[in-house]
């Protein structure tokens, strides 16, 4: 299963202070990138695969969503998401997204944000969801680039004064540990040609590819953020399952 | 006009003695991985830019293709072509990519191998490229990756006395001047994101992703492949322009 550091108590006191945490999607920098990619949401029937404290569930239910179902495997996070981003189109459901079994046809978006580098077995799960969507529906997933995921030991050097990223690894997929708020957190870098060959294989297109970077204005604002001019650190892909012919 | 260094006496003596000079697409790491993605060449029309000595043009004649057209900008490579490359089918010209017109919807294949990382303006091409084929029509492209051309300066550096790729400058996306085979070649470096977006805006969709990495084979008979398991340099795509449909 998946390793769930969420319900760590410290763990998940690190994590509730981030902005994304407090704000929402409005505290996310990559939000901006991904919400002209989402289709329209009215009447829609939305899955949110790793929904944690429910920012985006509550935010498809207010634009107009049918209903919204989140999945997390963090008793803790759900929990608050129940209290606090609670709506009558949402339902939370506490699983391990290794192992989910998803309804078919059931849904016009799937959306999953920063999960998918957690996934061991990633085919099973778009396997899954492709089938859980309706023909003609969209995934839209962000997650950490494979540029981040890489290194064998994350880390910023120095050449001709300039910070770069050392990247090794980067044919060497499978389990990374890295201190991400706690001590050894389990993640799985992928390369991009086999996140891209899982959607396909999962018979998803991918109808958008992008790799978030800050603007003038966020660096001015965050100049920590600049470090992502140098290496990508957010994707941000779009797929559909492909649409029913009708034979006319 | 794209930089020409192939007609550069010292460019070219060096170029000449690469492995895939010498021997062609046998002496080309990447072309048992560019192979599968080629539609059959039996009576197909093939385009390949960037053709340089004409051994891929040959190899299409051989394996069936009704005509072969090779544009170069490089005189002195199309001499090779004609000399040592010549078939009845083949047909080459000499030609700017940064300028060349195509004729409309001629071709079932079009080809480029290692020569998208110098073109500046590649919505032009890829535009041209995309009308140039039939409908259904297939592209395939070998070029360097986002990874290799990123970096200011490219450098391998040590960490925990493992190499690692001093990555920089990604999302700075333009020209890149290297030292290879002779100093300041001109290149241009594009995310991969830019690519996607690109073949898109041409009409084209992407159907394989592909980032080189030499087997274990590979690396016991060139011990200096291994970098590639951690820095992919070739990135493959195949993209294709949509089939006409026919209403029944």
């Amino acid at each position: 299963m998946t390793q769930n550091r969420y319900d760590d108590p410290d763990f998940f006191a690190a994590y509730s202070g981030l902005a994304r945490s407090v704000q929402g999607l409005a505290g996310a920098p990559e939000w901006s990138w991904v919400r002209p990619l989402l289709p329209p949401l009215a009447r829609a029937r939305v899955l949110d695969l790793g929904c944690g404290f429910g920012w985006f569930c509550r935010w498809a239910a207010e634009a107009g969503a049918e209903r919204v179902h989140g999945i997390d495997v963090s008793e803790r996070m759900l929990a608050r998401a129940q209290l606090e981003n609670s709506r009558a189109e949402i339902t939370y459901e506490r699983a391990d997204l290794e192992t989910v079994q998803l309804p078919r046809s059931s849904f016009d978006l799937a959306y999953s944000s920063l999960v998918l580098h957690y996934i061991a077995d990633l085919d099973r799960l778009l396997g899954e969801v492709a089938l859980a969507l309706v023909p003609g529906g969209v995934l839209v997933v962000t997650m950490e680039h494979p540029i981040f995921t890489a290194p064998t030991t994350p880390a910023w050097l120095e050449v001709e004064g300039r910070p770069v990223w050392g990247l090794d690894g980067y044919a060497r997929e499978g389990q990374r540990i890295r201190d991400w708020l706690a001590p050894e957190v389990q993640k799985q870098h992928r390369t991009m040609s086999s996140l891209f060959a899982s959607l396909r294989r999962a018979g998803l297109t991918l109808t958008a590819l992008e790799e978030w970077t800050p603007s003038a204005e966020e660096v001015a604002g965050h100049p920590d953020w600049a470090t992502d001019l140098d290496r990508p650190m957010f994707l941000i892909l779009a797929a559909h399952r492909a649409p029913t012919v009708v034979s006319s």
